[in-house]
């Protein structure tokens, strides 16, 4: 599949290789077009970048790998006409540090990112997932033993389908994946942000996740 | 131990069943005297019942179980004399179901009800659990099988010790309790309650709690 990932920070770094490890055809997508991140990633994997919407426009599917803070504005860049029918799947969180420790979960009235790049962009296909963990288990949940868990909100069934195939294709089983709903679902999960962010702390390493244990 | 329930919903009658079926001598606290799920409470349980403050003045250990939207006016009805030196086990939660689902965690600035309460009443000593999970299975953890977790802050180390007794006498193994920190890390899990409300949904259950994984 043509995918864009839009965001060149380790987050978007390893989505980037994970996929175009797995085949895909990958375009890193920036701010600028000479950004050196994406410049040195796009050599090191035989793969493209470009601007936000020179990686959008080629795409299939569309990952938001930017900071949640930005990622309205990196969307928009990206351009409405880039992102109109595309399943993009946003793994942001607003996550504000400006004041310091403990991050703030910046979101304008309680609505999620998810929420504001759906209503921005009404003809994108929005899917938050991934974005209640590191980014090494997002694409290696093997790294954490026994069961756990991985999010998926939407208001798209098909584009649901489309990422739950895409988390498989990662190492997620089946049964690790719970559809929690709409989009507005989303605010449960980057709410949970502020407590990953605090266990980080408490157990020293990102190797773990969040189980639902019923 | 002398204890003081203040609030008389569902949390407030699950915890002081549990609490004087262990042998404490709790005391159930309502904004009224004669508040008649209180009074009948308490001649079930062979128990006593008053307003807040009295509740709160024979108490060596006062649990809020008011909602969180009303728990500072609780507190305050609760007078800060009869809550000077004691421990305050904060199982609210600040959800706003007022302008429908899903709810909105009310968080003035992002502040935590137990951060709101421990500025309020400096010389109490609030420790935040047990919000993350149904009331039912606060006092019983074993209605979930498996590893799953309860989660402690507070700037006191002696209260948090002493509420992790309190946690262990309810069934709750020493390795199910995880101290996230000083009060200001109850904002990780009183915003994880939007996470809760959609899994209760989603599991059709309050069956069912956090494990984490590693």
């Amino acid at each position: 599949m043509k995918i864009a990932v839009l965001g060149t920070g380790e987050v978007g770094h390893t989505l980037a290789t994970r996929l175009a490890g797995l085949g895909h055809q990958v375009t890193m997508g920036s701010r600028s077009a000479d950004n050196p991140a994406a410049k040195e990633w796009a050599a090191a994997n035989a793969a493209a970048h470009g601007t936000f919407a020179d990686a959008a426009a080629d795409a299939e599917l569309v990952v938001n790998a930017t900071g949640g803070l930005v990622s309205l504005a990196a969307l928009t860049a990206a351009g409405a006409e880039n992102l109109r029918g595309k399943v993009v799947v946003d793994v942001s969180n607003p996550l504000d540090f400006s004041e310091g420790f403990p991050p703030k979960i910046a979101t304008p009235d309680g609505v999620s990112v998810a929420e504001q790049l759906q209503r921005a962009f009404p003809e994108a296909r929005v899917v938050k997932t991934l974005n209640t963990m590191n980014n090494a288990v997002m694409v290696a949940p093997g790294r954490v033993p026994g069961h756990h868990n991985v999010f998926l909100s939407g208001d798209d069934a098909d584009a649901k389908s489309t990422v739950s195939e895409l988390l498989q294709s990662f190492g997620w089983a089946a049964d690790q994946i719970i559809d929690l709903g709409d989009v507005t679902s989303a605010r449960a999960t980057e709410q949970l942000t502020g407590l990953w962010v605090r266990l980080y702390g408490v157990l020293g390493t990102g190797d773990f996740n969040f189980g639902i244990v019923r």
